[in-house]
């Protein structure tokens, strides 16, 4: 792609963005956004196919930028609950502004079958990007984690992050402050977890989270 | 309501759940209700405003149906894995038929502002029956509860229960077999968690879980 068309490009997302944050997803049209942008509607589409094809933009977009900060973030300490923090904390800052598309995206990425959905197949490579992050995040932390549950815990702390955006997105209180009490209370009661999954008397609990969770991820 | 009032009703609500199965929620209009349940489109909107106080309906009948049936299923056992395995499964079987339904209402029922979220004002006193019916479930089962957990206990078991019915709604595996294998072992772990919780060891983990649930459900 030559510089000129990746600056439309990002021109176009940067448009999209815009107006599914005023006007919201569903309200806007391909056409919308091709006139927010400057282009002609199907200019609009040799670059996107279609509105979902803008959002997928905005996810890689999200992941490039999460690429270039979370090593940053997750290297300055290595407390586990501070670096959980750090790496749930980031995408959550970088939710902020689109709040409102991700209201209109929960409905369609609740169904693990839409090509949006965060639990989908397309969206693979982008979800292992982020349980990647938690890999890192528990890599050289200053907590001992047993290790038949080395490979699996990134899979559950990804999820867990799945559930405090979930509650972040429908998070009324001023400036979401209750996500923020969530995030802080479960953090805490995850990192004491994982010490105490060390414990020999914790073994029956990891082995019966390890086999359900391999039978019901085949 | 006369006894031939109450059955029109009931027929209406029988044509409605008819319709949503073959035809899909989003596809069936009141008018199609209205003609399979044999009564003019009128006479339907006179019992029912609109599909979503239809919804409603199927809500009602499927409470009141485990106000019958729940009492018997706990009472049989007190062994606090079957009696947990009892409830939820009874909502499984409950919900069987109706899985296209509840496809098209995850979408709707996420945001806890609409009318039909299990997680909304309107459907409170119908989360607060299935939590009593958890209540009833640890209350007399062979598993002490800490004195600290048993308020809030009840509520985060409906929670769980909500995680298990979203993954069965979106179970490809035949018969829905994944969804039993998953209940089957995070019952297991949520006993054997109940049950440790006990321990002087995990008070600080209580206490942290407990002030967490207070400060965001306030």
């Amino acid at each position: 792609m030559t510089a000129k068309a990746e600056e439309t490009r990002e021109r176009i997302v940067d448009a999209a963005l815009q107006l599914f944050r005023e006007k919201g997803f569903d309200e806007t049209t391909m056409r919308d956004i091709a006139a927010a942008a400057g282009v002609a509607t199907g200019a609009a589409y040799y670059y996107f196919r279609s509105k979902e094809e803008l959002v997928m933009a905005f996810y890689m977009r999200t992941a490039e930028e999460a690429r270039t900060l979370m090593p940053e973030l997750i290297g300055r300490n290595t407390d586990l609950r501070k670096r959980l923090h750090a790496a749930i904390g980031l995408k959550l800052s970088q939710f902020a502004e689109h709040r409102r598309l991700l209201i209109a995206l929960v409905r369609i990425g609740i169904d693990p079958k839409h090509p949006l959905s965060p639990f989908g197949r397309e969206t693979a490579p982008l979800r292992e990007e982020s349980i990647d992050a938690f890999r890192d995040a528990l890599e050289g932390a200053n907590v001992k984690i047993p290790k038949e549950l080395r490979a699996e815990l990134p899979n559950l702390l990804w999820l867990y992050q799945m559930g405090i955006i979930l509650f972040w997105i429908f998070d009324e209180s001023p400036g979401q402050k209750k996500t923020e009490t969530l995030l802080d209370g479960t953090l805490d009661l995850i990192v004491r977890l994982i010490r105490l999954s060390s414990l020999p008397l914790m073994g029956p609990v990891r082995r019966r989270l390890l086999n359900t969770l391999r039978a019901v991820t085949v």
